[in-house]
């Protein structure tokens, strides 16, 4: 099995599934059970909570444990709106953020509030200025993804911090799911008021992740309850969740710079034999994240490609999975004002640290065999 | 070690933790993706969906998977306030109900909506007349638990859902976590709209749940994004725990009778023994769950209790767990109009399928010894 989809889910690591299944085992309690086996279990959160802070650079009582990355982009977006619209209803995203930003936008406009989305230009890439002219007295609030799931653009988030601080009354949310050991990111300090990280994207497991919260945030839980979590997320804590998110946050560190390196010299490999590729239309900028290959092989339908690949056992994707099954046509590329062929024909590869300059060749080989095979058969 | 704290939380069976192991290793695709290993975990969720429906009695339509009870409580309660909001902004619930639920109603109060919160006898038990009485015109939502988690009061919701029916413009949502595996509850027809099921309440994993929701209701969901969940609870799904819950559920419903009886048994043995014990109080009403015991012990703080016990390896709690690092008093108790000193003296026992008669034994005898040793202590 050759597996380039991790954009839209890793194979767990097996140290992370074990950390899962110790800690399921033995600290079983409620961490808010006030006798030993409670207070044990608390313990062993706080710690979990802190080796997150710390290997995030940030302060403990910053880190939320949440079941995912759109959780995350929730609580963050409806908890500002919810809570702070009594100084304003106006809020700002793009054109290109994942669906869990954009129906969460989408959402809060049927509440009533005034959504601006920002435009593109052809790389993928929206502008500091253009974020700084959208804001207005009644802004509360700013989501910017920090790198595109489709394309691997990446969003000047650090700039647009800045621009941020200079705001106090609003909030700045950075959706940073596919930007978690690929493209550093600082967060202290940043202008940066919320940050989703996801565990099934960095070799954890579904149905973890972690936000960032500011200290001194205000917002209205998606979650209201026993006031777990500093009372912004509720809910009995999955702590063997957490303790296995921890350790997938510890391996991407250790990965670290030798890990992008090594996507890097595979992406760049791919860049150059794909866009040499007849009938193969490279969409990625040249400055992206390195685990992302965007193409469009204008003409052929994506998903018969996928199919052909995945007789071989290759696994690539189309656009985001999670909105793989509605349309063709990328609504990222549409925004990057590609024509609606080369939008209809998106493919995204997507590579781990694990990825393999052997695995890139068969792929390479078994692409070109496909598709010279599929124009063949339609131009028969 | 003798846990008889299982309404905060139980311990994982092994064959549940064993099918979320496998599940994450064999099937970790995206299920949104189009390949055929996103596929094949998609046909995973789709039987996991079935089996769960089958064993609630529900079709599988009516089946979200969620992170657990707060989850459920939430996007119910909130779901239905922001979605509905139009046609009115009254809602009830009752005076006993868990933290998610009236946190949840508290928050709505702060946007704007107006709470009835009915009262209890002093059984904890809710009258159906009253419920009735306190539907108005602009009603839309009446959420009352099933089982309380402090006492074990069973509330009349079959009642009270013969009364909802009436009034096609509101809906009804049962919290349902401690009630699953202990008292029989059926969905269908029931005049119940949502109704809220925790995975590791029943031996299953943190961060697993389940909503029942009735086909064709509509809400404001609380997570927007790539609609899984019948576009109710997006985000990737965690596949792995949504099997592993199954698997719980599936483990309830082979116990079930026997089970019950089981409980049963040991609550009337200790309901017998405490009740005769000297400076204890019983406040678990007759007709109860069979899991939780609730007792007082006035003049006697129950955190020394609970320590002392824990000493021994005896584990039990004072009240709910999500409430029990705040106050002493119980809200539930003093609902049910008891005084001051039996309201903040309460500890709560609560059984597992997996108790045995030994272990009550040794907890009773405990129990009396360390009251006896601890009022012999303050009156030194």
């Amino acid at each position: 099995m050759i597996y380039l989809d991790n954009s839209a889910t890793t194979k767990p690591d097996p140290s992370v599934l074990e950390s899962f299944q110790q800690a399921s085992e033995r600290f079983f309690a409620n961490p808010s059970s006030i006798h030993h086996l409670g207070g044990e279990a608390e313990k062993l959160l706080g710690k979990a909570r802190n080796q997150a802070a710390e290997l995030l650079g940030v302060h403990q009582d910053e880190v939320v444990f949440t079941s995912g990355g759109t959780e995350g982009n929730n609580i963050a977006i409806k908890g500002v709106a919810l809570e702070h619209q009594g100084r304003g209803k106006h809020i700002i995203t793009t054109e290109i953020e994942h669906s869990s930003v954009d129906e969460a936008f989408k959402g809060l406009a049927q509440l009533g509030f005034d959504v601006t989305y920002l435009p593109v230009d052809k790389n993928g890439v929206v502008a500091s200025e253009d974020v700084k002219k959208a804001i207005r007295d009644d802004t509360i609030l700013i989501s910017i993804m920090h790198v595109n799931n489709e394309l691997g653009s990446i969003q000047p988030v650090k700039e647009i911090g800045k621009i941020a601080k200079n705001y106090p009354k609003l909030f700045f949310h950075v959706d940073h799911v596919q930007g978690i050991g690929k493209v550093p990111l600082e967060l202290d300090g940043s202008g940066i008021d919320f940050c989703t990280i996801s565990g099934h994207k960095i070799h954890g497991l579904k149905g973890t992740g972690l936000l960032y919260v500011k200290r001194g945030t205000t917002l209205f839980p998606l979650f209201h309850g026993g006031n777990q979590e500093h009372a912004l997320r509720s809910g009995t804590e999955n702590l063997a969740g957490s303790v296995s998110l921890v350790k997938a946050l510890r391996l991407v560190k250790e990965r670290g710079a030798s890990g992008r390196q090594h996507m890097r010299k595979l992406q760049q490999e791919l860049c150059g034999k794909l866009s040499g590729m007849s009938g193969v239309e490279v969409n990625t900028p040249e400055v992206a994240a390195p685990h992302i290959i965007n193409i469009s092989v204008p003409g052929l339908k994506p998903e018969v490609i996928i199919h052909t690949l995945g007789e071989q056992g290759i696994y690539i994707s189309t656009k985001s999975a999670c909105s793989s099954k509605h349309t063709d046509e990328s609504k990222i590329l549409a925004a990057c004002g590609v024509g609606s062929g080369r939008a209809s024909s998106a493919l995204r590869i997507s590579l781990s640290y694990d990825t393999t300059t052997e695995e890139i060749r068969i792929f390479l080989e078994s692409l070109e065999k496909a598709i010279h095979q599929l124009k063949a058969v339609l131009e028969r």
